[in-house]
């Protein structure tokens, strides 16, 4: 049946490690997640997904207990989890795992700033569970990868789940049996289909890994038992959830590795494709032959994955423009910026977008490796000016700063919560190993 | 891309569908339905699982308004509907639709139950809006049926949530794209994992189906929006949860044949393969020449299927004998019962039992189709008494009268609700077309 004991090895792996395992680099780059993730949620939280949300679940909902991001309601720990996470991934501008394509912050972070609302919580303890999370979830990813997504399954959703569980597990101080049974509380939860992008549903798969991850660890925490071997099993998730599962991924190097550390942020409220489209259009409305009046036709060049994905020269919506290169050029080369302001309907209505994206052809080429570019745009006297990108903005290779992180948070909350003041909140972050209150910065969260 | 519009087929039959559309055998069926979950989640409603849950769910749960079955406490609709669902579901002494192995009530009447005590709901519309609940539920299970189930997925759980959204969205009255949503907020939320049988986590799949069904339709109802085609979507629910899902049997005969007139209630809170085992054993026990003391040796021969899943000879705990042959053959012709309480911990640690177990050997033979089985007792003298049985009780050829329904309800209220009436109970269901409020159920139900 089952050779190694990988839901344990993984149990026992978060229930023993210590604070000073992890290298100052990891703590660091877990500091960068959560305040992208702060960013997101601030921007996210006005969204018609979240009011739609909030509305339902508040009558009931119960004790007021905790910090809905950015916004002035309160209300009970497990809807704060859900409603967290939602708004943190709402415009899919969060995280992401480039190997998995999980958005790892999104269902971890929220479920423990839930918990410091309940129980107190130190940073560096928040930190500690978080980095651990991020790893059995990106773990399971990479273990179930590439087959899992492309069968249908929202990653975000399925392994975030689990993630959670074992972060908060991490925080009570659950034993490794009590973690493995979380993991298996977890098990029976893990949803989420890609069908649901680009609709309000998938907010609640994201929600719900968050919230059900949280649940998972308080059951465990009460004795509430599950499976032996919920992750490797026969019919566990692995086997079920994955068509051809490498389960040895699953500890290779486990404490020497940190999975927190392939991290990336994005500069772009969009597909992580376009960054390079974007970035070569940003590049060229700063060359001085640029004149915008005088553009004939724009091509963009990429490979077959580019177009798969965002060849959409007729969207409607702000969401579906997030994958649209027809509108992202437009909008950069018209307005100079890719904000989420750029990808609201109001955006895509605009007559001018709507003129200037029919100038735009999308052309195959195998000679781009994926999330390569170029952007070529003919004048009307005969002349190009072309740009390309091989590593664009937000990528392994050219990560965002502290600084932009910073920056993208204080654009995202001036466009989701105009009142609260970004300032401190950062300072909070990039100070939070030594807050003896992690749910310090949910409060400098509310208006 | 798609074909057929499945979802907004079965979501425009469930919004068009009128009470009158009901034959009354349909009619009469769901109240057996409803009856017999009533019983197993009073029989299950002081189960360690369930205590668990209540307590580790207490803190955050909303306005105590509705009612946990056959207990003092009060939870909101949503904590409830999940409670109710795992208790009726707890022991697996619930109802099943042969062809899919879904047990269908415990997803669905929760959740219309709970919504009772939110919304006044009458009698009918209850019955109504559970048949049509069960039909899609039961529908989703026969098209992606047996491939789901072998793979891994509880199938009651998977499909539950969709037939909760489904009867939630009838009694909601929403339009046929509120349906869709419904359904598609559901499918982000379809989870259960078969690893998790046996142990506690499996409540939590159970649980969510019907609480998550319910919050499908009331997001849906808010008009928190799904995709278009949740079920038959290139990466919707048939397509990522069925490996060769036949979809043109989720509206053959829609509004013609019922699938609730499919389903079975079981005699014994055992594996349903057991039950002629059981049968068999009884009869032979009222035998004039039976003789515990001279017993040497008993045989049961039965399909492979019979072997694999109950050749089980050395138990440990309740659950476990649930689905063991050697335990059930033991408890039957030692006490002339199988009962709940004849699968306990207690009763697989009777001495008694455990020597007795020991006795009894089983024989595969392809002669028996699954579901009969033969048992064979060999007396000292060298006599032989055997039984063979091809219709079990409780199967679709013998199913369970009325009466052995109210009975079994009699017995399972006994067991874990000792302090409540049963007979006001079961009058107010035999007459629940009649009733004004549904919820009338729910407060006989209260110590």
């Amino acid at each position: 049946m089952t050779e190694t004991n990988y839901s344990c090895e993984l149990a026992t792996f978060v229930s023993q490690s210590q604070w000073v395992d992890l290298p100052q680099h990891v703590r660091h780059e877990a500091k960068r997640s959560i305040l992208n993730f702060f960013g997101t949620a601030l921007g996210g939280c006005r969204d018609r997904a979240m009011e739609t949300a909030i509305s339902a679940l508040a009558p009931f909902a119960g004790p007021k207990n905790a910090t809905i991001i950015g916004r002035p309601e309160r209300t009970d720990i497990l809807n704060a989890a859900f409603l967290n996470a939602a708004s943190g991934n709402v415009f899919d501008f969060d995280d992401t795992h480039p190997r998995t394509i999980i958005h790892p912050t999104a269902p971890v972070a929220p479920a423990l700033l839930a918990l410091a609302e309940h129980r107190r919580i130190s940073g560096a303890e928040l930190i500690h569970a978080f980095v651990l999370g991020v790893e059995i979830e990106c773990r399971l990813g990479n273990a179930i990868s590439p087959g899992h997504y492309r069968r249908g399954w929202h990653i975000t959703s399925t392994c975030g789940v689990f993630g959670a569980a074992s972060a908060v597990g991490k925080c009570l101080g659950l034993s490794a049996e009590q973690i493995v049974w979380a993991l298996g509380n977890a098990s029976a939860q893990s949803s989420g289909l890609v069908e649901t992008l680009g609709s309000m549903s998938k907010s609640l798969g994201v929600g719900n890994a968050a919230r059900n991850g949280l649940l998972s660890a308080l059951l465990a925490e009460n004795r509430f038992a599950g499976p032996d071997f919920p992750i490797e099993g026969p019919r566990g998730f692995a086997r079920v959830m994955g068509d051809n599962p490498e389960l040895s991924t699953l500890t290779d190097g486990l404490g020497q590795r940190w999975e927190i550390c392939e991290n990336t942020y994005k500069p772009y409220p969009c597909g992580v494709v376009l960054n390079a489209v974007i970035d070569a259009c940003l590049e060229l409305r700063n060359n001085p032959q640029f004149a915008l009046e005088r553009i004939t036709s724009v091509s963009v060049e990429g490979h077959p994955l580019l177009l798969e994905r965002t060849d959409r020269p007729n969207v409607t919506t702000g969401r579906e423009a997030q994958v649209s290169a027809q509108h992202s050029v437009a909008v950069v080369l018209l307005f100079g910026a890719a904000g989420v302001e750029e990808f609201t309907d109001n955006a895509v209505a605009h007559p001018d977008v709507l003129r200037f994206r029919e100038k735009v052809k999308m052309v195959e080429s195998t000679n781009f490796p994926v999330g390569a570019a170029r952007v070529t745009i003919a004048l009307a006297d005969g002349a190009e000016l072309s740009v390309r990108i091989d590593d664009a903005r937000g990528s392994q290779k050219r990560p965002l700063t502290d600084q932009e992180i910073e920056s993208k948070l204080r654009k995202l909350a001036a466009y989701g919560a105009p009142d609260i003041d970004p300032e401190p909140l950062i300072e909070a972050i990039r100070t939070l190993e030594t807050a003896q209150d992690a749910s310090v910065c949910l409060r400098l969260t509310r208006p």
